[in-house]
This record gives C-alpha cells, sequence and structure tokens, in this order.
C-alpha cells in the first residue's frame, strides 16, 4: 500500500529513521546502560525494535503499559516509573511478576505500604532532584528504604527525573544543573543501597558521563517531535501525522488532522514549507504550500507522547510505502 | 460503588447536571431547532439523552462518529458536519444510509463529486462565514449547490460556522458580528435552496433570534469547560476527570491526572481550591488544598471535546455514587 491510500489522520512510522535512531542512542548507552521509556511511543512493536537493539529492561509510566508489556513478552524487567496507590492494580502487577521483573518506584510511607500489601517484590526509591513532582526528599530515601525493607521487599536502588532541565538550552549550564541534580541523587543512592541509579531523558541522555548514573530512561528519541528538535540531538524526526487536505481556497488549507489527534501541550505542531494559523478539533488551517485538495501532508507533532497515545495504531513506511501496521497497545490506565 | 473506588483517572459526568444542561438547552432550541453536535462528547448514551428531550437529528465531525450513531440508533438525521473526500468511508456511508438519513457537507466541486460517485442522497453546502477553515466561499454556494443536483444529489441547504466568534466576550458586539455572519449565510442559502440553515455552537447559541438559522450546532454545553464557563452561559460544569493524589508535601501535590486525559489546546484544566503549576504525561502538579495522599480530587478540562476525545469510558455519578458507565464508544475516525 502507498502511503497515499492511508485513511487519515493516519500516524505513519519511518521504519529506517526509527532504527537510525535507536541505533544512534544504543551507540552511546548500549543494553542495560538505557531503560527505554514506552511512555513516548505505547507500542510494544517499537519496543520489540528496542529489545533488538540490546536493551532488555524498560520504563513504564501506568500499570497498563507494564502489563502490555508482559502480555506482548518485551522486556525482561520492567520498571513503573510512578507512584501507584490502586490496590487491584497493584495486585494485578503482582501477578504478573511472576512472569517478568517488575519494579515499582515508591516515595512515601503510603506509596511504600501499597506496594508491599500486594505482594510486589520490587521497588525502586523515587527521589527529588529539582522537578516539582513526584520523588521524596532526597534526606528521606533512605528512611523510606528501610520501610520497604521492613516489609520484606527488595530495594533495587533509586530513581530522580530532572524534567525540570531537559529544555535549557545552554549545554554547559545545562550540564553543570544536571550534574548537581545527579549528585543529590547519587547521594541518596548511597543512604538507600541497591545497585540501581536511573534517571534522565531524551534532553538529558548524554550528561551522565561524570555522574553515578547507570541507566537512562530516555524514549522520546527513537520518534522525535518539533519540541526535541529544538536541542541539539542526534535524532531524527521519524513519526508523523498524514492527513488530506480537505478544502483549500487561495488564502488558506484545511487539512484533517486536528487537536483530537495531536498532542497540543507543547502547542501547534508543523507542516514543512507551511504555515500553521491554527488547529480545530478535526482540522489545521495553514497556508504557504502548493499542495491541493485531495493531497496528503505530512505533520510533525510537537509533542510525541500525547499525540501517540490518542492513536490506536501506527503505520510503519519504508519511503513512501506502507510495510506494516503496529497496534499502539500501550494506550490508558 | 461510591466515585472515591472508581481507578483514576476517571471521566465521571453528573447525570442531573447535564440533564439540566440538556433541559436549559431544549427550553431556548427544542426538537429540531437544535441538531446536537456529538463531537462534544463522542459518547452515544448522552446523545440518547439528548434525543430523550426532544432532538431527533445530530451533528457529527467525523464519518465514525456518524456510523457509531447509526449502529446505536440514535438520531434520525445525521449531518456529517464535515468535508470528507476518502472514497471507502464515503461508501460506508453511503451504505449506513439505508437505516438512517445522512447528510453531507460539501464544500468544493472535488467534494460535491465525491459525495455523488459514493452514492450518497443528501448534501448541504458548507458556506465560509467568517472563520478561515472549511467552507466555500458564499458567492459559489449556488453554483456548487447546482452541480450537486446535477449529480442527482438533493441539497438540504447551507451551513457555516461562526467559529471565531464564540469567545467574544462583548455581548453586544458578539451579538452585531453573529448577525452580519448570518446575513450572509442567509445570502447563500437563497442562492442554495432547500430548507436547513444550520450554524452555531455552545457559545453562539442564544444569538440567532433575528437571523434565518433554522437549526443550532452546540455540543459542549452538556458538560461544559472552563473556556466556556468564561462566557455567561445558563449551563453548569457536568463533567470532571477524576485523580487520586499519589504524592504530595508541603509545597505541592501531585495528582495521576495528566496531559494524556485532558485537551491541553485551552491551556491548563481546573482544580477547585487549588492552583494548577504544571500538567505532565501522567501529572498534574498543584498546591493549595489540603487532600492528601489518596484522596480524590476532581479536575475541570479547559477544553471538553479532545478530553473525552482521551477516555473509553465516562463514569456517571449522582453526588458521589456510581450509578452507570456509558461508553466513549465514537472516538476515532
Amino acid at each position: 500500500m502507498h502511503i497515499s491510500e492511508l485513511p487519515t489522520p493516519a500516524v505513519v512510522i519511518d521504519r529506517d529513521a526509527v532504527r537510525r535512531n535507536i541505533t544512534a542512542m544504543a551507540a552511546v548507552h548500549p543494553g542495560a546502560r538505557l531503560r527505554p521509556h514506552v511512555k513516548a511511543h505505547k507500542c510494544t512493536s517499537l519496543a520489540r525494535e528496542q529489545y533488538l537493539a540490546g536493551h532488555r529492561s524498560f520504563t513504564c509510566a501506568t500499570p497498563n503499559e507494564v502489563l502490555g508489556m508482559v502480555r506482548a513478552n518485551v522486556g525482561d524487567d520492567l520498571l513503573l516509573a510512578n507512584e501507584v496507590l490502586d490496590a487491584d492494580r497493584l495486585h494485578t502487577l503482582a501477578h504478573a511478576q511472576e512472569s517478568t521483573r517488575i519494579t515499582v518506584a515508591v516515595d512515601s510511607d503510603v506509596t511504600v505500604d501499597a506496594a508491599a500489601m500486594a505482594g510486589l517484590r520490587d521497588v525502586v526509591i523515587d527521589v527529588n532532584v529539582g522537578l516539582p513532582r513526584c520523588g521524596c526528599a532526597p534526606s528521606d530515601a533512605g528512611r523510606l528504604a528501610e520501610r520497604a525493607r521492613a516489609h520484606g521487599m527488595n530495594v533495587r536502588g533509586v530513581m530522580g527525573y530532572e524534567g525540570h532541565l531537559m529544555m535549557v538550552t545552554d549545554r554547559v549550564e545545562k550540564q553543570r544543573q544536571v550534574h548537581d541534580a545527579m549528585t543529590t541523587l547519587a547521594a541518596a543512592a548511597n543512604d538507600v543501597g541497591g545497585d540501581i541509579i536511573s534517571a534522565g531523558g531524551t534532553g538529558t541522555f548524554d550528561m551522565f558521563a561524570d555522574t553515578e548514573v547507570n541507566e537512562v530512561q530516555a524514549g522520546s528519541y527513537a520518534l522525535m517531535d518539533t519540541q526535541y528538535a529544538l536541542l541539539e540531538l542526534p535524532f531524527e524526526q521519524a513519526m508523523w501525522v498524514v492527513g488530506t487536505i480537505i478544502s483549500a481556497n487561495d488564502q488558506w488549507k484545511v487539512l484533517d488532522v486536528g487537536l483530537k489527534s495531536l498532542g497540543m501541550d507543547h502547542g501547534n505542531p508543523s507542516i514543512t514549507d507551511g504555515s500553521v494559523w491554527f488547529c480545530s478539533d478535526e482540522h489545521i488551517t495553514f497556508a504557504g504550500t502548493t499542495a491541493r485538495v485531495g493531497d496528503r501532508v505530512r505533520v510533525t507533532p510537537a509533542h510525541i507522547d500525547p499525540t501517540m497515545a490518542m492513536h490506536s495504531v501506527a503505520h510503519v513506511i519504508q519511503d513512501d510505502t506502507v510495510i506494516d501496521t503496529w497496534p499502539i497497545d500501550l494506550r490508558g490506565w
């Protein structure tokens, strides 16, 4: 099938581009040095490409992502890098750990106790390293580890996500701030014990050389978006939402890709050689290309993660030929 | 089940509030004077409430919304208020018109011809009334109607969406601009013939008294959002995304509702008595409530339409009791 035969809006992933991104990252962080974050693509078929590139351990953001990875039998070591209190979901995760190693992040007495009560075996202590979100105070990490061990759980180490530093554009300043955050994390790791010191994302992936971090949780690098393209990263755009021009006049054109098929929290998407005016539920109004009614146009999302979460399938292309269809099978919670 | 037992994030709809909104709108626009837009909720169960309030005709934004309404057997007269070029989808719609009347918007030679080729019987001419999106030039409407009739199709009239006026806050100025836009639409209707003059949305629902508009396409009024709450409308918030606080400290709290469960194009959501700092994929960081880890918090979305589209079910509540579950069954394209 040619890309122009796809019903639109349609997510397309360039197989060669995604493989180049995976290869480029694996060269910097081979094997267990990278714990790819599946929240960026929510697609076990893409995770399998990462697995085949040598990464056996993965990061997830929701219980459903963990369970989907278990069902698809991708990954030997799954980290739920998020706090969960839902007893039913924790029990389901505990059941799933019979087939795959599952480790859950905890950052409070309540989350430690909930994990223990559900019968989970492995936890990491989630440490706040500057982003105002989850994570305990660094000084509290050792105490929480003791509490988890007192429940009989295995404390594998620490994680700390420096998300507030992803988009710092001055590399020297960014390096300094990442180093400071990871010094905090390393001190907490010393209090906690275990052997995992997990951190990072696509925006900081190459800034851990002088730190004790031993695994990086990047995810967006595989597909990329216009936000991360602002940084100088060795990854290329590998995913687009393809639309059809359904209306046009001398001043503007209208594409059948809208804000229900694009993550909008980082602003408008981009169209090569086009100027995006605004997005509606099912439309982008844009100007500046020679495309006509009926033509297909590729839209580059501003934020890859929520965009993937809005679609049920991704079409894999090589040049302009559709060679495979990957279910986006890790959606939901 | 109590609302606090729902796995989160969870869409909840207050049954009494949604019924009050439906009743308030039906008092202004009874029966066929309102053609409720299902894109705002993507839920046939909610559309059935609107049907029971007397509205037999509905507006849809995607072929899948039309087909879902046909499958659920809700609505006697479905308008696809959007241009479609996909031959397969148009054929499927033509097949579905054997059981339910389906009318498709057209705004160009290409869309007229595609509808005719697929065997669709009924069209409306979509007229641009000022919003830079779909819709033909008003002066071209009559010619397109002739073209459709030459194909043997029935031209039911015109539609024109004044979306650029929804958020004008000065009511006098808004009334003037809506009147001007609808004068344009009425002139096109005169050229086109037929008996439908369809326009409007929740933000302009009560501004058609001195116009020839005979049906209003409002949708958001049933559930509402913080954007429309900025206007003085007789509709109340009837939907929230419920989350669980999964992490907290003296300065901020973290809820398990994030930008993958909230339409973000109109900005951050709101939390009663809380101050939202920012949204991440699966989190809202906020401050200012007395809520603690494990507590449930209701989040009011800034934009209802894309928020509903991110969830597979809505839980119907009365006070704090879950009394029903409605599939959000009109997602996708």
